[in-house]
């Protein structure tokens, strides 16, 4: 049922905002994260009483659950909040670290078994890049996946 | 230019809101079609400093831009608002009766010229004919627009 | 695992809606409230074939599934819903009344064992000062707040 | 719990992306309902670093989880995906082929026990009739609603 | 006040829907594009009577509002329009063939003066190329560009 | 026509991107904001081919056009920016700072002639108190607020 991929067994916390200035929560994401959120993310949602609201969603392991929640609590409206378990279907990874005219930039590589399946060059790794250089953001991910191609036998 | 449609000329209001919680916001959209706004809606907007927001838009008259301001900053959290003008095209609008069996329900047919190009039975009227009936909202829209259509000679 | 906050377990329901006209979900909103769901949400989808959709949730007890399902087949165009089981972490909950210039107001309090977490007037509470007062709803809530800090000796 | 409705269990897959361009995902789309997906959806969802990004969401029977995130991981920048089990509660389904003036159209009709609950005109089928005959679509969906009421003894 | 960018003027058509399905909208879509609009797009929104709703967005040459406002009258449930004004700051465009070793690929190139600010594999040149060799589309993007660069003095 | 507001005029520039990965617009955002624009902002918008895609909005004084054009021309996929102008009506705001026992705070106060329309705590000076203190943000704008009424006669 798993498709050949490694898996692991998450938790999912999940709390709809009605009442919630978006400057709070804009504080609260990077403390979640912070804290040992494996992702957190907002979703724009209606809800009742004519309402723009958010739902805020996190990801993270079971025992982050307390210690994320107090943080949840404290940071934002909330009285409550969803929890359910995820199973993640995950590739391999490693980094690899290439040489670009702009300086040496991490890769990270996904793998199914041998196979190479995703080519990501670390985005702080090309910010310092762009930032050192000059040049543009979107060059400096291109010859860091041109880079590593270079060196790569590359199944596709 | 205007393709033979009617056309006025109106104001839209917009302000970005990152620091309003929402439920001021569902009692400021009603507030403001109350005082003669032409519509009112939500855009979910992603502002600095990782803030899921809120773009308010009002659409009115010229000579209701200040009062429909003055609520604006009063419900909300706003300093400012943007302005411009937009022409609309609009189709002739007239209204008809139709009797269906489950009461009386208001038509709202739009046309350009002679011809029918719009027949929208009017929410209100179906909604009173679904409470009193306890039928569907979906079939009383349904059997209005049959009704109509069984009494006229409709170009398409 | 539920960090030292009581629990519950009820279900989730969705479906995704690609050809049922808004004014019919805004109309079975309500109708899911008025029947006894814990919450009722809508988010903005991208279905196939263009088209720019909605997915509505609802959160309910488990013994109202049914009950919900059917209002949610008679009021929208839906074949199917999704459900699962959600568990829900909350803070405990205690309302009081406190006096403020514009009259009395509910604020809903939640919290960790003894430890006041969350403060929150009650929404429609504010809503009837505003009305009978003209004072604007923003400045209603801040009093309510201040009214019961100043009563309450609150960690923090 | 299953309010009198059928019922099965699917898989749902998501992924949360935020440096994969649009147009792939655009693309990824239809090779996942080719490849058997029951529904695929993206959501706009607000990630970390002001980053506004998508989250991809796939339903599918268990035995397509492999070969679809094959597909996923092939067409996007994902590393991971998330699954989980959901119970769907649905109407059963019959077809019937209506008379219009525009052609043979049909009607997908939904119900519970003997009670018809749905009529949903076959998109492709309509739009095929709109195409042959100039006619907007709308009135092609009209048309054959009620073609279906005319012969159908309903109830609602 | 134009940068130094190119510049032409063309309208913006939007209008509001909240009675539509969105079934209606995906197919008018493609035939706004078909009859000439430059661009097309949907934005979630949220209307009045907690409706999910969906703005309808065009822009155009002057000369095909008409013409275009006619299909949307057509396609969708709209009654109205607005229109206005905008002003396109623009980068040169050319366009370049590559040699790649999965085949032939257009490729967009967007100039300020003499210099190379965009590279852009066009769309559909990718995507017969990917259905062709099997190859992932992400692929051919990364291969197209690459190939265009080889052959090309870059300033960035 | 302003409504007795303070008025002045600026540029928005507005571009949709169906082709630029998020993280890149993550990475603009900021540059932006640093070179001198008043705002911005993403919607998410659905465009053509079933892409889930992005309206990145600029708002900025006028003679600030080209060097914001240059770096969303540099920073994004874009190949061309829509500009229009706009009408702002402001509160005159002023600064006061408040003592509150975490520290002294930042008050905004927006006025429209010698009313009151609008106190908002400073965020940044909000987080540092917050930072400092480890109390959570939603208590230190609670506190500056109140200070700053206690000190103030406010008209509302």
């Amino acid at each position: 049922m798993n498709g050949g991929y490694e898996t692991d067994t998450v938790t999912r916390l999940e709390t709809n905002l009605d009442d919630c200035p978006p400057e709070l929560l804009g504080a609260v994401f990077q403390q979640l994260l912070d804290a040992g959120a494996l992702d957190v993310w907002f979703t724009p949602i209606q809800m009742k009483k004519q309402r723009p609201a958010v739902m805020l969603s996190v990801l993270c392991a079971d025992d982050k659950v307390g210690p994320l929640a107090d943080i949840l609590f404290a940071g934002t409206t909330a009285f409550g909040l969803r929890t359910d378990k995820v199973v993640r279907l995950k590739l391999a990874r490693r980094t690899e670290t290439v040489r670009t005219e702009f300086g040496d930039i991490d890769v990270k590589i996904g793998l199914k078994g041998e196979r190479i399946v995703q080519i990501a060059p670390e985005y702080e790794s090309c910010r310092r890049a762009a930032e050192r250089t000059g040049v543009p953001l979107k060059l400096i991910f291109e010859q860091a996946v041109q880079a590593l191609r270079a060196g790569q036998k590359l199944s596709s």
